[in-house]
């Protein structure tokens, strides 16, 4: 995994969280010297995703612990599958384990749930995009979740990433006054997006010069002609509950040859993937 | 809601992660004093939580945003629910929507997903309660949302529960002597219960003298067979798995006649509620 | 010492106040590259508490400072005992030491009055336990050196442990009521404590199934008929400036029978043991 | 009070640390819009500090508790004196309550203190002063409360005085280096101090032009006669466990002449003084 | 000027790192209750920038303060012009005032000299940009204040642009495959540069379908020469030393045709404009 | 250098602003495992400063980089000088370069600008100083450049000097009632500084027993006078504009012979030094 800013601070106050003023449990019944052995295993198949973040939580709260890796993010997972072996002082390994084992639950069950999606689509050249409907402090991880579940990455922020919504039109006073402002105000080096309900305003996006065009809640219909009548001058990504109301049309709609899918519940639905820290 | 210490904070660093150095969209489309105002619509039916946090998003990003709150925390919602109106400066509700529907639509998951759990057992006494399985960052608003979901809350964090498990048992060399170390070093206001897997377990803890009494992945037999052995003289948990592989399995469970449900998918497992913002 | 989450922050913060932008004394006159050593020495008897981060203050901030320890915490010291070594560059050992010394001089303290408290009851079982009467930000190291002086903890804050005075009995309605309230809302993993000043109260607390009864500002006389009263239905804490103004009381007050009695005095007006660092 | 950086920071972390998840008794006793009132009230006499830190703890917790003072710091409190009157809701009250007054009665502690020693030579031009023997993290708050109690301040910081101590005489090579590489090192807006130990090191440190001498550990007549020395040509500070050990020669040692006495234990043992909110 | 996440944590740390345990010197001689009027004065000619900034300060440090604006930002100063009028507390309006009021220079400074950059390619559709060659921890305000000063921005940070130069195409092994990874890997809303130091690197560029060419140390005839191969295929930017060494060619480089024109010394190398306030 | 506490927090902060969500290019084109070497270059002629800055950043961010130094602080730079040699994990050295280069750029040019400074007046005693007109964030490491280029440093912050200007004698109702004021109140181990705009004044401060005297906007002919009526009773500053309008005075004011030269433009107009990084 890539070196992330600011990971460290998610996981020490994670542990913060969890640990409050000190696990008195094992404090009581655990030696001071005791030392473990255990094994990190699936206990149902998916995606792995996470590893590095499960070792550095480990790291982060005793140095000494150490995790040696027997997969690596991406690797699917078996029932069964030993994912790592966790080697330390056995108080270290019971008080920390269960931030470890959240963020990596969670992490997996994003890029599981991720790879279901670029399954469904796999056939096509259409890319399964997530967005900004994430877990608040976890949008980093979730995205590189996603990535590692086979999908790709929206912008991060409302930073790196121009997209012209119906009420900037609105306020703008028209696409083409939106496009312009967002050309002279941000960065040179942002493309601009702008969201479409309807064919008129495909065209009129297209015609501002927009460098992608979300197909916002449109029919697969309309996503065929909105392709179509773009003809490869933008970008065209196609939105509106697909991952949820319309999991079932994510084929179909790569079919109408969108270049990118945005499904919100890659990140805002996420069911944790079962796996456990055997002693 | 009651007042959380450290709120302001998760939310003040929600915001830096998703606007990061601006809303380069709407600086550019947006007037400086344009003002706009909106409604907060439910898009599925559901049990609303976290219209205090949603608001204080706004008000922590700019304290002159109005948000008048049509309903409350526990209310259920119809599809098509005026939640709240917001009004203010258009650039403000615009930048600040994102975090605020983001914490709004996760916490309105949980309680919406632990009231079907609750539901499941309401003609028992038995509660539903949840784990320390939730998200980083987010404990205090989960469990909060377990409880306006019509749930009850298991242990915040280590420190504020004595909870002996299988490790701990093994590492203190028995029941017995891990629950008198326990008695001994953690603070006298705290229950010391103890992890069974085993009706021989169950019996030692009992005479052990243990306060809660967890039921660990046992059949509802062994269950059964537990509760009439232990005879009121200490709390009982039912706790493995049980909202997930073995959901259908609730109501029976608690006519065994345990006190308390423990519910890892109440926060590990999460659909975010559909709500939305309308201008 | 147990691992505690947020201590090295508080070193740092310590470190920050004491050092400011920089110890322009030592830097003018210490070449950089001198190296001491130094002998960490009792000025007086006691009990030693805090060794642990003592070593960690010099390890923050110099990583290369060595700290040998010669005894350990919990130790008798007595009039030039040496506690510890201390070897490594002049400058560090010099400009972290104020900062070292202030917490173990304080921890300490708070451990050899502990201690006296604690041996005033020996002939009994009753325990002599602390209060939140603490120094802000020093609670959970203020709370160890209790335990380390052979007391024990109360609540470390009021999230682990739900103590009914009488303003929320009054606020509440009644003992019964608020007891009620409490079991209802506060996990179930923590017990419940109601503060009695009268036998009439104490009755009522029995009656709604507190599992403490804080016997409040009583004379020695009223506790032992609370005492008597109770009859071990219930955990008793004798409170109500015991270790301040009626010190010679404590044994009294242990023979009368009650299992805690809590001291804000422990940790509410310390004095520093005197142990300094020779060169 | 002046206003202090940091302040509100010291005061936020304070109450994480004594509410943490939530004070689960007032919110399961006390109803949400229960109103109450409070006076603050002095148990025993002392020096009244800190009011305004009292009153910004509850501000911050919740803004519209309004405290309304009857005292100003450095005020003489009488037993059963009111300081303030507190008024708002009835949980903010009570879930604040302990922060509050554990800043309030431990820095009425010290300014009580220092008035006792300030007594002890007021019939003298010399001025008892603090040292870096603070508790850490309150050391601004300690210092205010020295100058409240009639005692000035020495050093706040490493940053804002040149004390050259025995090991940085030997480790410069004697105290004319000493003092020099001071004066060409140190922002000159400082001065410079020298620990003498011998009426030869006060010739040597006089010589070296310094600007304040210390003279550490010296009998009363050997202070005497390094007074008489100097002359006026240097501030002098007698040190050395004066409050401690030697308290009662006070008034023998500011009679010797010197200008300013430092009192460690001003502020390392401090008596908390007995104030309590009655509602 | 825009909402910044960020900035009162940027200016709470620059009156904690100027005020340090408090302005000595104002609380010794000014009155607590003094109150008094300032007006802020141009003391040379230059463009405004930073004056929200400057008010923000005040508010920050005492919300009392009331700073009138008579000018705004972007406004062209002239000697002697009355910028802003501030009255309050005298302590406040000292004890703060050098904080604001170096922000408010810094800033002014930064928007001067890009102004000159820019009106000397005022005759071209060229534009003037930053660099990441910001001060630490003022990269927001500093590129506000570019924009301020008439030019446009260039990415924040690595997040929000795909800047491809040498060592990242050696390492690729190639313009083409590392044009190719980045489409792949980073979010598609970002559009993708790359720098090239020769002609030859150009045509390779265009052909891989580069976003944006970097012309970098190139000479103006060079630039002129690329410029015309690319056609407008892709945006052009010119790059080296230009704002330092090269500062006399700026016109001529525009004349050749690019479109943006980067400038570190915007921004690294900055004169503060000479503002005062004047009581 | 000597350590500086909140170093780290700096450079982490500047690493964070920087990078963002992450190093995207980087990691788009440039294995993991791939490793590189590079030469740290002066581009032009110069002090060096700020070298341990440089390799902190890189060891903050990857603490497996290795920084070899060629050179130190204060060195002479010329054209074309090897100052350090760089190794380690490509992406590493590529991610934290610039965060690397702009502090230690900005120190160099910090320190070469004061060189210049001590240079014009190295003929006499006189010392130039700095002020408090520094980059927000940056003071102790700026204020360490001054040092390292030849000058000295005036106060820190407000905390560590007495300067009383203009507006706290008016407040205190003249200055000898000021300087009364400011020996009560400061800790006695600070001088107390006066600002004066004539003899007049000058004669008043020196007759209250100020310890240094500033010379605010005189003429040197003034200067002159005020150095002789004072006659080495007191330091003096000589200030106002030194650096910037009246640069070319130096040493003609150096000769009337005042004690110090304080000249806010050593930190405020600061151009960067030209250091690269060389694959």
């Amino acid at each position: 995994m890539e070196q992330i800013i600011g990971l460290d601070e998610l996981i020490l106050s994670a542990l913060a969280e969890d640990i409050g003023t000190g696990d008195i449990t094992t404090l009581a019944t655990v030696a001071e010297t005791s030392v473990s052995e255990a094994k990190l295993i699936a206990k149902e198949s998916g995606v792995l995703c996470g590893l590095d973040v499960f070792s550095r939580v480990y790291r982060l709260y005793d140095s000494r612990v150490r995790v040696e890796s027997k997969l690596r993010d991406g690797d699917l997972l078996s029932e069964g599958a030993v994912i790592a072996e966790v080697a330390g002082l056995s108080r270290s390994l019971l008080t920390a384990e269960r931030v470890a084992l959240n963020l990596l639950q969670h992490l997996s069950g994003v890029a599981t749930q991720t790879r279901r999606f670029a399954d469904a689509v796999k056939a096509y050249e259409t890319r399964i995009v997530d967005t900004r409907k994430t877990t608040p402090g976890l949008r980093v991880l979730e995205k590189y979740a996603v990535r590692v579940g086979g999908g790709s990455n929206h912008r991060f922020s409302l930073q790196d990433g121009v997209l012209i919504k119906d009420n900037h039109i609105r306020a703008a006073g028209g696409i083409a006054i939106a496009v312009a402002a967002a050309r002279r105000i941000a960065p040179f080096t942002l493309k601009v997006e702008v969201e479409c309900e309807s064919l008129e305003q495909v065209r009129e996006a297209l015609e501002s010069g927009a460098d992608i065009i979300m197909l916002d809640n449109m029919s697969v219909e309309e996503m065929r002609s909105a392709v179509e009548l773009i003809g490869g001058r933008a970008i065209t990504e196609a939105s509106g509950n697909i991952g949820d109301k319309r999991a079932d049309q994510l084929a179909e709609i790569a079919a109408a040859g969108v270049d990118v899918i945005s499904v919100g519940a890659l990140t805002h639905s996420v069911r944790a993937l079962d796996i456990s820290l055997k002693f």
